[in-house]
């Protein structure tokens, strides 16, 4: 078989067979197909597409080219639950979701990876605590998971290696936004992990991969089905993402709000969206019906048994709950700060996602590459929920950054995020 | 400018522009483009195409990308033809055509590549008669040119270098079979070269890269708009070539064959089409009419004025031309031969021309891949014209080789040649 011959193929609209996406994923882990070649195929499988009986293969194999966890011998598969979004602005979702569901009884095997660009990772946000460590071993993942039924690790490097060579050229290469590849890259990482049950939140709108509804619904329907084909329970909600979620965006500034939800002092869109995943999350894996899944998910919140699992698993994972414990927030000082301000009276419009997206990472919240620095105190605070009311001199939103130049370069880019939906 | 956002643009089908192609040739010339990004545009640019407009921003941009040659300051401009032809099994009318033009006053400036694949290059060809050599330094071609009126030169690195790499990369990612590629791909080193008039001959059918008169004349059209954009004459013929041309496939085989047409020994398809590619030399380079240019072109062969120039090419550039001028050929033995015979009494059919060149390879007489080296001896010799009677038993064909395996493997494709038209 040879590399040349199956880029062709793809070139041509042809399916690609079962072994034919097995060697090109075996060559694609052991190095043996060269960059150029891998990315001439990510190409051609952009422009060409992929049947739904290719994408579950390669999915498959990409899952199997690396280390596999199976929960049941480790002892944690009844009842364990994975939840993906497929990453948006100011989704700070899983900080809620995570400790809610564990509070329900769902056995939380919470897997992340760092955020890329405009989308902020869960790793990333959880480790702006100070202490706090994502770095897990799978003794300590597993341990954590049968003590608190909760626990958040990054991915290593074992995991899906095939998909982590891929993913970095698609990245470079324009070739991320990709049906086929985006299902497929999502879910060979959650095959591996091992979770029985998988919640995903495929995000749409101007601050996601993913442009419309009808896209987002393609992407969720085939990612159920690969999951399915897989033996797994699936679930796939998809939501708007052409504005922030909530009111944070960056790293303790999203951790700060997720503690506002988790304590009750914050309702709205992000409060809703968070229960309706915690309880899909319990549907799934403990088997409730939709109602009773919906009501213990949403009193796991308003008791304070989520937030209580929150504060476990900061400290389980070496993060400082001090401050939360005496009531407060985390303090991490942004070195400099900006503020915008309703120039007259009227009415609040929230703004763009995805340009709210490029100043957080403008600001120093987000990579604009793989293996920057993400900085912990940078991002947008907004002040205003859309539509309320504002007077002329109000404050609507506050910025931070490390440094002058990105303050500057995050403020052009939320002036231009407000004046995209004046 | 980001090679991100050019690729970017292409794969969703947008036109580049003169920037955005001069900033992409930069780079990949200089190498600061990886090749994963460029290739990643090839297969772009395969799948959306490109406009009239971009594919002549690219080829000049590629042309620019290494030194040019101005045949002006050199003294050769006036009365400047080059040839080329797009590749075909057993074509071997440069050897013909280059130096009748030439007889008939044309200044011909031939450069040439070396074959890949199942095509043979011009340089291949000439380099089997024993001390030829295509490596001219700039003054030596210039001055042979001065005093013969021809000259056929390798194309050296120096030459398109922005070509030479992107044509690597199309190569090994299945990137080759694009109009505007290989327009901009042949175009380019056509621009650099300098001729001021340009003969193309486009093959099409199973031995050529187009496969249809249609994407024939799509590609012939197509280069010359593109070089009458940059002040060139230019004429393209597209020509057949579902069947080898002539008799011969395979280096020093080709060059006899092309001695005996100048001889007068040959009549028939080469020997017409050898006529009318030399006139449309004289035509373009001397601006005669069409008629009065074939009759030039047809007694430059007829009186042996073009054989005599042949001999001067040969000795000029090395070459040993004591056999021919002893009547003879060139003897070049293959350590193993092999004969088809017709099985029953009827019609010879030539073989598939695809088939045929693949055969070619598969002897020797071609390079599978880059930097390999060819036998000159080794080929395919039929023995008989297309739809010509034969006996049971007669030899139709011989075939050429340095070793057993290879004989065994370029006879199982003859063979393969010969079912594909029976």
């Amino acid at each position: 078989m040879k590399t040349f011959d199956l880029i062709e193929k793809k070139k041509n609209g042809g399916e690609l067979t079962e072994g034919e996406l097995a060697f090109f994923v075996r060559g694609a882990t052991s190095g043996e197909i060269p960059d150029y070649q891998l990315s001439a195929m990510l190409m051609a499988i952009c422009l060409r597409g992929m049947t739904d009986g290719e994408t579950a293969v390669l999915t498959r194999e990409m899952a199997n080219s690396g280390e596999t966890m199976d929960l049941d011998s480790l002892g944690i598969g009844d009842g364990s639950c994975d939840k993906h979004s497929t990453g948006g602005v100011g989704d700070k979702t899983t900080l809620i979701v995570a400790p809610a569901a564990a509070a329900c009884g769902v056995r939380v095997v919470k897997m992340s990876g760092r955020g890329l660009g405009a989308t902020g990772g869960t790793a990333d946000k959880l480790e702006s605590i100070p202490g706090f460590s994502c770095s897990l071993t799978t003794g300590r993942f597993v341990s954590l998971v049968k003590e608190n039924g909760v626990a958040v690790a990054c991915q290593g490097d074992e995991l899906a290696p095939a998909d982590k060579r891929l993913y970095a050229l698609r990245d470079v290469t324009a070739t991320v936004d990709s049906i086929p590849l985006i299902a497929s890259s999502v879910m060979c990482k959650k095959l591996a992990s091992g979770a029985h049950s998988i919640v995903l939140d495929v995000k749409y709108g101007s601050g996601a991969f993913m442009k419309t509804a009808d896209e987002a619904e393609a992407l969720a329907h085939l990612m159920v089905k690969i999951g399915e084909a897989h033996g797994r329970r699936m679930s796939v909600t998809a939501t708007d993402m052409n504005r922030p979620l909530g009111f944070a965006v960056g790293n303790i500034l999203e951790v700060n709000e997720a503690v506002r939800v988790l304590r009750g002092e914050e309702s709205g869109e992000l409060f809703d969206l968070s229960v309706r995943l915690t309880a899909e999350m319990v549907r799934l894996a403990l088997g409730k019906d939709g109602d009773s899944s919906e009501k213990a998910a949403r009193e796991a919140i308003l008791t304070g048994a989520a937030y209580e699992k929150f504060l476990t698993l900061v400290e389980a994972q070496g993060g400082d709950a001090t401050p939360l414990k005496a009531g407060g927030y985390y303090l991490v000082p942004a070195a400099e700060r900006y503020e915008f301000r309703a120039e007259k009276d009227g009415y609040f419009t929230s703004p763009d996602a995805g340009l709210t997206g490029k100043a957080s990472v403008a600001l120093g919240a987000g990579r604009a590459k793989k293996g920057d620095a993400v900085d912990p105190a940078a991002g947008i605070l907004l002040h205003k929920k859309d539509g309320e009311r504002v007077r002329a001199g109000e404050v609507t939103a506050e910025i931070f950054a490390p440094d002058k130049e990105k303050l500057r370069d995050g403020a052009e880019l939320m002036k231009k995020a407000f004046a995209a939906v004046s």
